[in-house]
């Protein structure tokens, strides 16, 4: 059955911005080396930074009807993220889509598949983290879903999961989540705040995170002869 | 046998400066979704656009013998397109035959396989169009044959076809439609201005294109239910 | 047997300042066409140029533990090699290891996997070559070596050969043939400075290497009918 | 936080054997085209057909520690399901582990990742979907969870749905709808019976189908002059 | 436009069963190493070896309705080639259009895409040549055209022109090129055969070849001390 | 410098015979999970077994000779190793190689990139661990080395390493290696014996390696409620 979903929850707006802040990295890590999309999806353009709500759309392989669907579910701040339910690189998207979204606030299309007219969506600053470039035109025939949970980027994202994007990639954090991740990555960039001092100041990591015992317990071995070349 | 074409006809010259205006969507859906090569083939630096009747040259694997031969026929306007017989991705071209065709007035070129001197490619401003960024050099042992139909990027291409590409990719427009194919970009561009400022203003794609009814005589549900999360 | 060779022998810093300088694709010809890493290992950003001797390690699949023993082996002018035992695409290095790694002066890391904090990365202006941009996060479990030979971009490197990168890619320069290396690198720059001249001047590389002949003799024919389109 | 499962809900088993009777192609159709894994997915040995419900477990990169947790959940006829949280071919699997899942009756292995021992496999005839067949060895470090949703093979997947594999692939059934999709299943399988009945006696999908209007209605064109060949 | 060519040339049948005979790799350097499909495309099942002339089919990416407008322009003997307009994996075609082709007497499907039902096609010995094998349904909503020229497997194929597969993949021989083709086949068999007797006796390709000379001139040096090892 | 060793040292004929009988997955975990070539190379037919000294050829990307002059350098048992010096998939060799090969007792060929006539090699029975399977033929003009160290599947290999090879792959184990890899793999098979029989008993992996307890220290945690499943 093709349900569009037009009610679902959104975590807080605040707090997905301080995500965005922290980046992909810390908020991967913060939340237990969990939730990234694989590094297939890569941005359209360097330097965007972007954390909202997922509205996800489950499309057919090649037709992009269901995101003009999408469109209309998108509110102030969401991210729309398209998942092809088998494998596309078709260009699902251009810059009449983005035009729509941007006038509805929507900050950003993560999609795995492809997309066009990517000198228009980079003059418009609308930020795409997508699979492929590719100008092949899409049909308007078949149904899918918006607002269920899809499987994009080889990871499992239901609407309302926090999206958060950067040149690093994707990464997804469960609604209910979210106040919990932003506390463990504030937590986690003071402790690397520190580090990074120390570091710059000379010190190795091997004393700063005191390895150096372990490695040895590990049977680690230092040799100072010449190494051989050949 | 291999051979050298040294007379093709080319398509008119002011068609195909307007062809590169349009860009690689607009001329792909216009000529009704053919003539795109596929997504592997990336511009070497961002930003150009470009258009002009192809000079097509069939090369041996790691072989860039053929590649001089063409040189030698290629006019002001013209775009050289390189296609190996079996997969390389070795680094067909580099700076020094690029100084040769920017002196012919040749516009880009367009290879399957690998390009290697991109930092001066782009210093140039010589806009090449590549399945790879290589260093590996390349013999000059093997003949292969100029302005013969060659299939580039998984789309077969003859010479004096029409080659349109940009930052979405490239694609082919075959000699004789391109008069027609102008039209009909000329056509569908007027057609999508008038969108883009219906959805500037807010409208949406739903309504503009009228698939309400459709959607719903497929059966599309609408479900305002609080969205399971789980 | 998991081994830190702390001495190892590393070529005249001068010859590798030149050696960067005459770039990738011109010190993989000069050495009769070896030592180039595969395409698969990409600049994070455009534009840098770095030469210097190799500190290699060898890294377990997703653990990064071995990177920070290998950072207190590393002098002013090297780069760093990071090879894992199998394929891995996960994010093994980011912005602290690349502080570290600054303050050391290093010039550069080459990594056949992934790497993160790619927005600070370039902001530092730290250049890095690498198989993938993946925010993964690895462990610190198990040991790997430090200054062996490694197998890296399906390339074969031992500790202290001279690494040159840039934006063709990544060539390696065993450590005994730097000097002759060198000076065949300064003789076919002298050498295309010429052709290249030559070329600007509209003379055809046909000519410039005597090409004709043997091109006719192998068979080579010139048909000046129109050539078929269909 | 790491944990395993112990208590999942199967499906009826009578009808589990009657879905792998089915086989991929029509489970999946009659679901309305979901539920499959990646063609990366491919049987280890040809011929092998089975259905069971899915004791899953995710595990990190290079680490099979968790499967051997995981045995201990399967019960006679279960599927184990393996899925890395991120991308690994490495060798988690091969004859020991499978000599101790034959024993509790377990039906066949979904991984993905690698597998070794495949001729010891092959032998004892324990079904194996995997992505890669490679010797690779894998650590015993690092905790995942057993019983909880993975993504595997791009596809969603709770513990206790019901897998179906042949050797076109891998479906999932989730486990509520195992008895609808039967009946589907059923309905199916009797009107492609008829279908191959008259397909046999020379009808043509056309006419069966009923085709040839549509067809028309759309534009298709017949054209009986020799057809070009250039 | 979409158009069914209804009325194309065929190779002589009787020269088809001969080629057949020669196989693959014999074909391909009859011809100067021409007209191989890419090695993508694979046999679902080993030992087919077939010839016959190509009945050709463009189809939209995902959609399979004009393959059983092809059926109807098959006759006894053909080859039925199928190649989407973009890239797809999914599974085209099942055991109920193998019915119907066989019931037809055409030889094999080419398909440079996925196929389904491969224990049903083994079954019935029909011989597919596919990208793929993936269950994925397609759906029957854009129009395509039958023979027309196709690129597949990243070749150019007219129709009529003859197919021939084996294990070691497929070639294509342009309709007009089949007897002479046949001769060099004839030809190279006869050679092939005798060198074939030689090395069974023995004597090296390197005498059979009289290849010393040649690699003397070209600088090949033979050193007998013991290879270094490290 | 293009040479031919023709003065290699081998390792212990009978040692070799042992180690095919422990197999690739058994040797590789003996010399520490080292030495295997990447999954990519597959064995053209199942069941082989092999092991052997490696005569090495460094090869031309799509050029074939010098194969033929390490045919010379082969003798009875050995393993002929190709590996090209840029990526390629063509067809290096086919029955014509494979006879004068088996005629010299060669026991397999190990190639990083394609071979063909794989109906004729497995009717011969002479066994083949490829890249590809690909017909595409190549040329005779440039020359290579023979008996020189070779990167072959991602891995380092020199002249007189043992090859072994089977269902699961590639290992190489250095010359000098060879007695004490023996000796470790006779030790692991005669504990891996053990194992087996008591997981044939039923006992589980959790108790034979004493794991519950590391596991719990861990923070592994049993949930006995019923799993959520949506």
């Amino acid at each position: 059955m093709n349900v569009v979903h037009t009610n679902i929850r959104r975590p807080d707006a605040r707090i997905a911005s301080e995500l965005a802040g922290y980046g992909v990295a810390t908020v991967h890590e913060a939340q237990g080396r969990t939730g990234l999309m694989g590094p297939q999806l890569r941005p359209v353009y360097a330097g965007a930074r972007i954390a909202g709500p997922a509205v996800t759309v489950s499309v057919p392989p090649c037709d992009n009807w269901m995101i003009h669907v999408a469109v209309e579910q998108c509110r102030d701040g969401d991210v729309l993220v398209v998942a092809p339910t088998s494998y596309s690189d078709a260009g699902y998207f251009g810059d009449l889509l983005a035009t729509s979204l941007l006038k509805r606030g929507v900050r950003a299309l993560i999609i795995d598949a492809g997309v066009r007219d990517v000198r228009e969506l980079t003059a418009m600053q609308f930020p795409v983290w997508s699979r492929a470039i590719f100008a092949q035109g899409t049909v308007k025939e078949t149904l899918g879903s918006v607002n269920v949970p899809v499987v994009c980027g080889g990871a499992l994202l239901h609407p309302g999961d926090l999206i958060v994007a950067d040149d690093d990639g994707v990464c997804i954090v469960p609604r209910r989540s979210v106040p919990e991740v932003a506390k463990a990555c504030a937590g986690r960039e003071a402790r690397e705040a520190k580090v990074r001092e120390r570091l710059k100041n000379g010190e190795l990591g091997l004393d700063i995170y005191g390895m150096r015992e372990k490695l040895a317990s590990r049977g680690l071995v230092y040799d100072d002869r010449p190494a051989s070349e050949d």
